[in-house]
């Protein structure tokens, strides 16, 4: 079904998500897709298009069920089925990242941490263990694991990616502002932190 | 110029700049569509549109110019123009994007940090000093600084939200995974690290 859908439907259903797991908390049982739509600030139609495709039904003047609206994202969204990643790199954004509680709501677990720093290996953080990257080839080979979270500096980020394609890593989730070189059966993804506020920039027209 | 540019046209040509930046480091003249489009995994066809939309031409067989297109892409997104914000939350997300030195290159100047946390208040991140919630006021008043980076836990977004909205700032892009509703005239944009990373399970298929 998720394949169906563009790269903009599903961060959108992401943000719907994020309001209706809001909405549960407040014990509220109905949203419209006006509430929505003036919360993001996104049309109304586009959400009322959006409910429509993941085969969601609203009720006249009631709106959409909170809980089944978001049970169906969640279905559509594969939340249910667990990735299990690694992070690599235990600066203050690797932390930031395995500290992160929404991952876990939405299927992302963070297994442990990778650095080469001495002085950080060992230690824990929010219980999740600091290990030495040269060690991550083992712990590949016994948890199955394949997805790494590349937070290390740019310097070394290319090195560090090469260094996990060997050890075993498929997906690499980067963080670091540079783009990788890797084989072609390896997958990146860059995050583009910066991408994403000049967009912001652009449709506010800040300057 | 960048407000006739998409969203995701803006996300790419970041991404074009990236390299653009790594070939200048490595010394390498020029550029061609097709090494853009292999190291990024974007259709060529794309790459050639979004470079002939921002008025660069190329050179049959040698492509592009690296400085060249560097320059126009600069020029086209406003990297030029500063633009000064405060991260409010000196945790390790704010840290981290404190640290974060690409934000520098593109326009984006971190001045401050703000916490709660008196035993953070006087540190400094990368030079940066972390200053009392309470004294947000007379800065903003003082720097005519009006961006907030919001990385409060979730809990408290909404309430720092609003204090900041109070103080003065009228652009919050929010960390925080959570919805913030605020008055007209003050624009959000919603970080979605997860929504980021469920595009790229729904596009690699990873389950």
């Amino acid at each position: 079904m998720k394949n169906n859908l563009s790269q903009r439907a599903i961060v959108r259903l992401t943000q719907y998500h994020t309001i209706l797991r809001d909405y549960c908390r407040k014990d509220i049982k109905n949203i419209t897709s006006s509430q929505i739509s003036s919360l993001l600030e996104i049309d109304e139609t586009q959400v009322r298009k959006d409910i429509k495709n993941i085969n969601c039904k609203g009720k006249c003047k009631v709106g959409y069920s909170v809980i089944e609206l978001k049970n169906i994202i969640e279905s559509v969204l594969d939340y249910k089925i667990i990735k299990r990643a690694y992070v690599i790199g235990a600066g203050n954004l690797g932390c930031a990242l395995a500290k992160y509680s929404k991952f876990n709501d939405y299927g992302l677990e963070i297994c442990a941490l990778f650095d080469v720093d001495k002085t950080k290996i060992g230690k824990k953080v929010d219980g999740k263990e600091i290990y030495s990257l040269d060690q991550i080839k083992k712990h590949i080979n016994e948890s199955k694991i394949n997805i790494a979270i590349l937070t290390t500096p740019n310097k070394v980020a290319q090195e560090v990616a090469d260094f996990l394609v060997e050890s075993g890593i498929k997906y690499i989730w980067n963080f670091a502002p540079t783009i990788l070189c890797v084989p072609e059966d390896i997958h990146v993804w860059h995050e583009n932190l910066i991408g994403s506020f000049l967009q912001f920039c652009a449709i506010e027209n800040i300057s």
